[in-house]
């Protein structure tokens, strides 16, 4: 295993600390708890974004914390869901008194943690909701989750629901956006090769990429990049959703680390997919 | 080779043309010319930037194309320099009479054609002038090189002209800052692996990095971040400009592929050396 790292059992709180640096002023980490909360919260009168799950996704989560995004991230250990205590933590570092918004990707543990953290923040009087995402319609029901698993579509709601707590919606309202933009958002992934985390130092997958390298529905000799791309909007654009007619926001996305020449090569394609289904 | 392409020969050709579709109303890109233009080029007074190299280090140079940047980038083969004519192209696409200035990465072909860009642009009346970055401290003298070779540290250039020219810097100005700033900047890179061409499909060193796998100076077994963060910093602050008592800006930069994490881990013990040494 070859990686910039340290020692694989200080690897998130070695980036945390780096994370912290980095964007002095922006953000700021609590100690002990790995959670990256935005300098300025709690934000008076503001409903608090908080999202997290493991590690290795960056910049999922910490990266997406600031204004009109998330007030709080935690951090679990690589691939690993945070715990009930980490997101109480966040709860009370950034809640105002207008509630803390909970935006759990599904993974039976985030999801399972994440209600842990909002029973824990009820017994202090802090009010939270939350929100289960589930864009990925590559397959139901995966090896750590039940249902569709929630990846990288989940950005839109941390972005659209940002951007309307930071306008002053409820709790109430923001649950409702966040559900709907949920409801609008389709994802799928695809890998070259496997990812090794640090800790076990091996490759996790033969097959599958999941968000974990959980079984996915296909394995095939690399394909052209049109090809690829055909393949992945046929099951993007054939679900339940109606996108025709629609403006649409497109992520091209590289997982942290696809050359961008390679992201450009894909987008032409998806724009030239999208522009002949319009 | 497993890339998310559709051909070698056609890989630039396709990643200008999802980029400009990804940013349509920011660049666009001359037909035929592969040359990534500002969309309001040319700028009614103002000294237009040029810039280009190879393709295959993106976002260099096309990204970096737009308000207090660049006002034009030309598109090479993969590792491969653009042609005078590409860059005669750009400079006759940006120049509003305020004269063109090309910021060019120590290596021998660019640094060839852009004097004949130059050439060019002269008989047809673009007055032009240019500077040679070389902020590489890792080698003196490499495979396509003579002298220090010209790497990341050059969008200090693009940046600070940039805004400059932005500004209403003229060409002389623009010249003798862009060489200030040159002469401030001092970079320096390492790798895990080899990187994989397309065209070539195979890896093209066993050490060395340089910008194109050119010899380096040292091959050694995978340390722990913090070692080869003060081994590169060792080099870098040993050199010859005296950075001690200075505010110095800093770029981690991963090259295209190097995850998020990586690069936060190697940022925190940067800023803990930079800190003991102020």
């Amino acid at each position: 295993m070859k990686k910039i790292i340290n020692a694989p059992e200080r690897v998130v709180e070695d980036m945390l600390r780096g994370m912290e640096r980095a964007h002095r002023g922006l953000i700021r980490v609590i100690p002990e708890s790995n959670v990256v909360v935005r300098a300025d919260a709690p934000v008076e009168g503001k409903v608090a974004l908080v999202s997290g799950g493991g590690s290795g996704h960056e910049p999922t989560h910490g990266g997406f914390v600031g204004p009109g995004m998330l007030d709080a991230a935690c951090a679990g250990a690589v691939f690993t869901s945070p715990t009930p205590d980490q997101m109480f933590e966040a709860s009370k570092a950034v809640d105002s008194g207008a509630g803390v918004f909970y935006v759990v990707k599904n993974y039976t543990g985030d999801v399972l943690n994440f209600e842990m953290a909002g029973e824990l923040g009820e017994a202090e009087g802090i009010e939270t909701d939350y929100v289960v995402t589930n864009d990925d319609v590559a397959v139901e029901d995966s090896t750590y989750t039940s249902g569709r698993r929630g990846i990288a579509g989940t950005i839109f709601v941390h972005k659209i629901c940002g951007a309307a707590a930071d306008d002053g919606k409820d709790l109430a309202g923001i649950k409702e956006l966040a559900e709907r933009v949920n409801s609008h958002v389709r994802s799928m992934g695809m890998a070259l090769t496997s990812c090794t985390p640090p800790e076990s130092g091996e490759p996790i997958f033969d097959i599958g990429i999941g968000i974990h390298g959980e079984p996915g529905v296909e394995r095939q000799n690399v394909a052209p990049a049109d090809q690829i791309v055909d393949e992945m909007l046929e099951k993007i654009l054939g679900d339940s959703v109606d996108f025709s007619g629609s403006e649409v926001a497109v992520m091209v996305n590289g997982m942290g680390g696809t050359p961008l020449m390679e992201l450009y090569v894909a987008y032409s394609h998806v724009a030239d997919v999208l522009e002949r289904e319009e």
